[in-house]
């Protein structure tokens, strides 16, 4: 089946999928994105994606060419044309085609809106069962993490890095300390068997995954430490994971080639995935429940 | 007349050019760029502009579509097209469409070229004759600034920063000293009349207009220091300029509201200018000169 995208207002095929050369998204990486885990035909975590959007596209200053409501109702049919019922759904807002300069275009030129749809096994997913090796590579990135732009080359470089020493992830250091994974965010569990999480800041992105991952592990009475982690605290971890919607909650094993904890997925890791992906399953936004039926009109 | 764009083997009208939402350079930054004076019809600085794409390519590992010579064939067939006599040429090289993932995609993933040309008046630039008043904002760029990539977010928000507050340009500082312009490299010259240039390094672009002026300025025995300069330094700088492709040498007259000097082009930049536009227009490669003549078959 021919995947279904959608450019500007039209629903297309993806290899019929374009924008203008002058869109400021490959011109400039003027844009901002969000990547959505879809778990049985539902957007995961759904509300803390449009939330995280609004606030990367207030931060730019750029405007969304939709509202809320209207982007919940484009990607839910996004999905419907797809008949997509697992993988991720792509989202990216750019400050549209204009003549080239650096400096902002007029209020006529209209934000471009492009989506589409990846089809992955997110749940049984092998890397899951295995845990997957991550190469520590120094954090190149910008001042602003915080803004999740398309302005990702550094991360590209990371984690071809990774991929280029075996490596499914790139955790990016500096002075000393893991900022986060190249497309998701990194945690370890203590001997002591506390959860430690960075706190949120300029210097990271702020993790939709790991808010509920966050909250769900308090109510597993984890303990949770607020606080940077070093690499070598990292080698010491019991446990160590990543967050992310395409990885969900992924055990790491192993960091620069040396074994986490017994070198397999940690018990409290294990436990974090299950009951987050029953979390996620639990609360999707879908074509079938509550939310959609008040567009009766797709 | 419409204007003629180059996108991956076709001359095609700019209306109608066109890349797929999965080009890494919409979805990554994942690519390199150029900016070309063009003078009298010519390219100006092309063999430096050529080496610095090509060094900026390998630093990121990105194989070119096309060989240097073919590269210069396309684009003085560029110019051809368009009657372009002065303005810019915008050359961009994108690691190609593919399935998103971080990671490079395989070999059978051909690199991206697209190309296009702005008429402007470079020489008769009113700026010019009045100089500029710039900004300095906290240049929040990452770590390979060496590298020209399209990875422009930071320098669209500060040059956007700068229009706000009526500034043509941005300075970007980072620990107390200036880095470079936004979109242009940053110089002073003191009350002792010595042109200060920050060293090149990771921190800053090795401007390709800067080349040719410090070599015209030590023609002019002009005495040139090799070191960073404070924001404070510059404040009292006797003059102050910007070069770039598209500026050439550009006199600063205010930063921050402040005059510089007396609050007009200096009477050293004004020679600058001057003499690196005679040298622009004695070495441009043009569809007229000997160079092109060994492509006879455009």
């Amino acid at each position: 089946m021919t995947r279904i995208a959608y450019v500007n207002g039209e629903f297309v095929p993806l290899t019929e999928a374009r924008v203008s050369i002058l869109d400021r998204g490959f011109l400039f990486a003027d844009g901002i994105y969000e990547v959505t885990a879809v778990l049985d035909g539902g957007l995961v975590d759904h509300g803390h994606h449009m939330a995280r959007l609004k606030r990367s596209l207030g931060e730019i200053g750029l405007s969304c060419p939709a509202g809320e409501e209207e982007l919940t109702r484009l990607q839910l049919e996004l999905l419907r044309r797809n008949g997509l019922t697992e993988g991720t759904l792509y989202l990216q807002v750019t400050r549209g085609a204009a003549e080239r300069d650096f400096r902002f275009p007029g209020t006529d030129i209209p934000s471009s809106l492009v989506m589409f749809t990846q089809a992955r096994d997110l749940v049984d997913n092998p890397d899951a069962r295995t845990g997957i090796a991550v190469k520590s590579v120094p954090d190149l990135r910008w001042k602003r993490r915080d803004i999740k732009s398309i302005a990702l080359l550094a991360q590209v470089l990371a984690k071809q890095e990774a991929a280029a020493a075996g490596c499914a992830e790139a955790w990016m250091v500096e002075d000393g300390f893991v900022t986060e994974g190249a497309s998701s965010s990194a945690f370890i569990i203590t001997r002591q068997r506390a959860l430690i999480a960075r706190p949120l800041g300029h210097e990271i992105l702020p993790s939709v995954t790991r808010i509920s991952v966050l909250k769900l592990a308090e109510e597993q009475d984890l303990k949770i430490e607020s606080r940077r982690f070093s690499l070598q605290e990292a080698h010491d971890a019991q446990e160590a994971f990543n967050c992310s919607a395409g990885g969900l909650v992924m055990p790491v094993i192993c960091i620069d080639g040396s074994n986490i904890g017994q070198g397999v997925p940690g018990d409290i890791t294990k436990r974090l995935r299950q009951i987050y992906i029953e979390h996620a399953r639990q609360t999707v936004i879908s074509n079938n429940n509550s939310y959609i039926r008040s567009f009766p009109d797709i």
